[in-house]
């Protein structure tokens, strides 16, 4: 339903002698943030073992995968979305036989400057495999006269612009690495596992550590490679310093409300969205209703704030395959109405609060609110829980393209007419930034105010 | 998860030019009521088309499917769970050519008489293809003598004793018929076609109803027959005034929160419910939690009479399938943990009052709880919005044995105990019927209060 | 390729401890009498345990399905097609739990009165899953009167009309029991089994004993029921002696010519309607070339009578799966083509005997005739080693409409002229009669001299 | 069955507008080559479109990929086996997009030198997806200074020592290139296409040719580099002339008997190999019947040399899957029996000549020659149409290792024992080199008299 997903995951777990297992729990609990494909590569006794597919993680890995996963160590990654017509060759994570030994990479996010720096390693004859803007760092490490791998990834990192926060698997090391900016989340974590040993956990969200078991430490910093080998733990810093560029939207929509992104914990960070909202956009109202799942935690503060009692006036379907067969087009609404069905009981002659987390194109929303119409609401007072969006996304996240973003097309009025509501606010940048936390200015909210910060290599969106 | 299940839910209608389309989309906003197996039966041209399979609605109906399903008349079925070796023959709509034309019978509820029936039917030589008690009624059906089906239909139903909603196929009528004592559900709506006529439909639940736009009429009275023909529409009643049985169960759990049920919003009784329980067990405490997704209302009910604040304090995960692999038994409540995420940063430290909606063996309470501990609450008041669960049910709900409950074998205290609560309360009798509504008198509450409405016939529970 | 099918084979046994699985090898040995379905049906204890499936018995037939065919008796079924829209239920073994205990049912042949006979058990309160001739036999034994199961069977038997050979299993009994006319083959061996002890086996063709080691003993006869229990073996007439009718195109082309089919065998039967061909119709020529792999056994027979060298010149290709898909209309005869390469080097500049064992819509054989003129043959004299098809067949067998066989339609001369060949000549019916043997008398050659051996009942064909 | 497979075939096609079409029906006529895998590339609009899987051709290929499979120009490959745990990067055709556009290589035949070249390689940064030595060339290609793809391939074929038959498409051209010594096979053809246009095909053997209707017209000379571009036809000697080492096997089992391999018939060659077999070894016999179906042709030869009548007396069952499982212990020789069984009608009391290609291990010669006693013969000599296979092949043939091959153990008396025949032979080296014809010469036959061709780099077999 929304159009503006998450491309990925990461996972990596080392000294855990069911690394394969844990790599797939920890991919279980981070599918939201990408279902189109999944893999997981282990370390066995100085080998790699690999198995991918395409799609659910839940579907992929047999108990025959998992069995052959052997090992103390590995990576695992989830993606939304794969490009391109040979597309199992992007299936994450990438592995490679290099000189220096095997290389397995899990890779979050987007290098801006991936298009230029392949052409240039094709010229030198560089074989490319699929599409992935990973592979170029493959084979950047692949051609380093660096003598460990290490100093293999930090030379190739800082040829690198954009996002990458990184889970990486060679032959004797577990390395994880995340880009000067921040744009991606990387959390650092330990468990106790079967044999009384610490195992240390990477992964993109908390919620990962809460299913297996394991304690969040800390966040893996910007500029940070952090490694773990056989001599312990390391950690380094690989680049000067730079102003912060932490994802924003993880707050508002990517992350699980449970997870702890960015040191903050989500769910209150939406309910501060909801509350923020409430005070900068009040209302008289009857009831305040969510539009399910995402936008419960958001009308939850709204409610606290406001005093309006929080019902859950419509209900969402959870049955909802892949493969729905669209009804005729008598059915009006449809595509929102197998998932969302508005309680008339509930909403019947009252005044409503309908509280969404965001608004991309507008055609959700609209029929959203036709649907609590046609249930006898009195008013409907449409509230998004984040700013306009009015740019694409060029870090790792699947937006449309400019000119679908309604809210970079047409007035806030205009929208309001178009989705059909009695009133209709967003929450501002700063308004959203006081939710998010003191220090909002390491934020990037380039989809709602335009600073990109990063060139941008004429990339098309 | 609930080790209570629904079996069923059905599904007719009659003039409309996509009746195949109609029914499986009838099925799928009832997909809650049975997800072992689905079947369509549609009339065209005086004869049948029947589309059935093992799994939910969206993986067994295919386009394919769907497009020879072709006519203007049709029902369906959903189905929980089916037993026997040969279970593709128990899969409904029933279907059958007899003397009198094809019937196809789609049947929500349980015949608490069928052994004897069939006992007899066999020993006069009829053949039976599968275990279900609806293949008793089609038998019953093919040896009468009566000139006409509904005749036929009524001849036989007062052999039955036990649980029938039923939408019935013939080749030239639509029947719905609902057993005297109006144990399940079964409403009649209309919704205006294609070609701008009425078409007449019935469904288990009002949610199908929504999904279609089709308008809710009323329900099918205990005891009637109604059906539609060329003819036009008639109803009579089969039986003789009973005191009434209506599964209180399905405000309590089984229905879906958007549903009208007996004649009252299902989601209104759950917050009444919820009412009720704090009205009946007061706690001083910081925030009330449902357990997701079926404690929601009943909590939010709990929230408004007592004041305390609502948080959803416990994550659902929406991509669990049906194959997922579990872990080393290293992963403690790892089966509930899977699905519900307890957080941390809004439990910790907290009084918690806990609500789901009704308590059944008490393994999964006692790891909820044990989650939400782990998570840093600081007290959990555990609250049932039902009455402790102490019998079986024989009207067409897959419930555990007797001795499986563990309301029918322990104490309340023990259960708290065992499930380690710092209190836990339940709804009373009498309050969970104060929240049903003032016509109490006409609800089955046997598996609270043991008192079944009819023989058992040594039924094993 | 060839428009002429056997639609059945038959297997049973009694006695092993590995029932299951040899009635898994006896149906795979006679697949080639049916590949649309299969099942099995095994008697573990007194109740009957069923696996059933559409496609091959290598595909059907698992691990799992066998580990679950428990028991040391069991039938076993293979079918070509299958009619009407809820195939499932057709699919044999057929089985029914009856008053007498339960019954499975394997049938080879065709009830030619089976639709007078359903009706009148339809009006008596009937009723059927499917639309299979053998389901009357099973509802006139559900309603038969008479004590035993046997005395039931034989009632029944009495009241069909056509052809059965059939092998039934009860929850006592294995029993085989063949019509008076005899058209279909049925056949009695033994094997000792791995405790050493003598087991039972019936089967269509011996080829299936071959398999499982099993020594051929005699043929069920015709109108004979023989069955084993726990008393013994046993063996009764049913009927009064009437006129055989047995299928010679069971010689001519269903049976393997490894079998051996009504007392002799199929190869050898096969190289003397070869004999019998060069006899009758000798031609000078350079080789003899079967189409392969029917036509083998009488081009052999051919070329030793006449002393022409035989060679394979054309060769088959058995990679040729179900789901090949057609090119462009640009290459010619393909549909032959993917199976059959004639042999350019040596078919060239030569004069050809081709030998097939029949003729039906003389399509193929067309295409045959052109790829070898393609391949520079000189002459091509066409020959079949069987008489002109003029009729369809009602005991059994899937044949086209006598409309569509060329033969009925056309000379022979005709024929030629259609198939392109510059001789063409078949077999007589004497010549035929002659090459299966002395009591050739005893045969349904139907299909050839339009002689049918029952009443026809309307069949439409 | 037999243990030595060949383990590639390739197929090429320029200037037709169903080259994707066409490649599939190339691939489909030389499945026997390769079952384990295959693919297709085709050139649309200078861009490359691949579809590749596992199993096999009528399989991997649906409607879907075939309509996918756009362009005028295309290559593709089948293959026996593949190795290496991420086995879906060794499916060929391989491709990759290098700086000289798009590179689509399909090879059959095994470079031996890959392990040294594929070393160097990775020392200078190149990343290799998978285990084939065929990728070993696309990296010098890739690495390669010249400039043009003819010149990168030639000079790069200079580096490599072994088998390679190719087929190569590029972003404008289709390649066809042959390794000096000519070890496997690679025919050249032409063919009218759709529109009235020539296409040139490429293939490993002319039976690709013959379902295409495309005209043969000579072989890939061994050293020569032919293309076709929008410029024409092109045709260069790339190495010096070297002596031939054409594999023998290809005339003694590989090849289809319909196919022309090394510039002469399959079918004639093995006709002689069974005429000089019976010229080396006569014996008194009955009735000389061939193993099927690869014996076939030599036992016709054998019949018409030694004047003794040919049967078909072992019976090929040609239902066999790939899934079939195995019965319990009790049935012997199983393995061999479910494929073929021996007709003792045919067999009983007789003296019979067994004719077999060749012979490997020994093990199923010596179940079928138990099978044929069983069945009643009264002697059995048991002759092959080829010599002891003493050596193992390292050139692109899937053999047993050295050590596995009975006649590299045995004595001929000992094999003789240990399969059970009354006597046994095979074809002498020269009687082999005799029947492929006169410049026998350019043979290598390495696997029978241990005269390996080129180096053989240390590899393990």
């Amino acid at each position: 339903m929304k159009a503006w997903h998450d491309e990925c995951a990461v996972f990596g777990i080392w000294n855990d002698p069911e690394a394969g297992r844990m790599a797939y729990l920890g991919l279980y609990a981070q599918q939201h943030r990408g279902q189109e494909s999944a893999g997981i590569v282990t370390l066995d006794r100085g080998a790699h073992i690999s198995r991918k597919g395409l799609g659910l993680v839940g579907k992929i890995f047999t108990e025959d995968y998992l069995e052959a996963l052997r090992g103390n160590s590995g990576v695992g990654h989830v993606r939304y979305s794969t490009t391109g017509n040979n597309q199992i060759f992007n299936i994450q994570p990438l592995t490679a036989q290099l000189r220096k030994g095997p290389l397995a990479i899990a890779h979050n996010g987007n290098i801006v400057n991936s298009a230029p720096l392949r052409e240039e390693l094709i010229a030198s004859g560089s074989i490319f495999q699929g599409t992935s803007d990973t592979e170029v760092l493959m084979h950047l490490v692949a051609k380093s006269k660096a003598n460990c791998i290490i100093e293999s990834l930090k030379e190739s990192a800082l040829k690198l612009e954009g996002a990458y926060s990184m889970v990486i698997q060679t032959g004797k090391k577990l390395i994880a690495m995340r880009d000067p900016m921040g744009f991606r989340p990387l959390v650092l974590g330990r468990r106790k596992n079967d044999q009384g040993e610490m195992s240390v956990v990477f992964a993109s969200e908390t919620c990962a550590f809460d299913l297996i078991g394991a304690k969040y430490e800390r966040e893996i910093e910007p500029g940070e490679i952090f490694w773990v080998d056989e001599d312990g733990e390391h950690s380094e810093r690989f680049s000067p310093n730079v102003p912060l560029a932490r994802c924003v939207f993880e707050h508002v929509y990517f992350s699980r409300p449970d997870s702890f992104v960015f040191s903050q914990s989500v769910y209150e960070a939406r309910k501060k969205m909801g509350r923020q909202l409430a005070i900068e956009n009040p209302v008289e109202a009857d009831i305040v209703v969510p539009v399910p799942d995402s936008g419960v935690p958001a009308a939850i503060g709204y409610s606290q704030e406001s005093g309006i009692p929080f019902e859950l006036g419509i209900i969402r379907n959870h049955y909802i395959g892949r493969t729905f067969i669209q009804p005729s087009q008598s059915i009006r609404s449809f595509g929102v109405k197998i998932k969302l069905n508005p309680h008339a009981e509930i909403l019947r002659g009252k005044r409503i609060v309908v509280i969404d987390d965001s608004l991309v194109r507008g055609t959700t929303s609209k029929k959203i609110i036709a649907l609590v119409r046609q249930a006898g609401a009195k008013e409907v007072h449409f509230k998004l829980a984040s700013p306009p969006t009015t740019g694409a996304c060029f870090y790792g996240v699947d937006t449309p393209k400019r000119q679908q973003l309604i809210a970079a097309q047409k007035s806030i009025e205009e929208i309001r007419q178009f989705v059909d509501a009695d009133t209709l606010s967003y929450l501002s940048v700063e308004g959203l930034m006081e939710a998010v936390g003191k220090d909002s200015k390491g934020y990037c909210a380039a989809c709602f105010d335009g600073k990109y910060p990063t060139r941008l290599y004429n990339l098309d969106k």
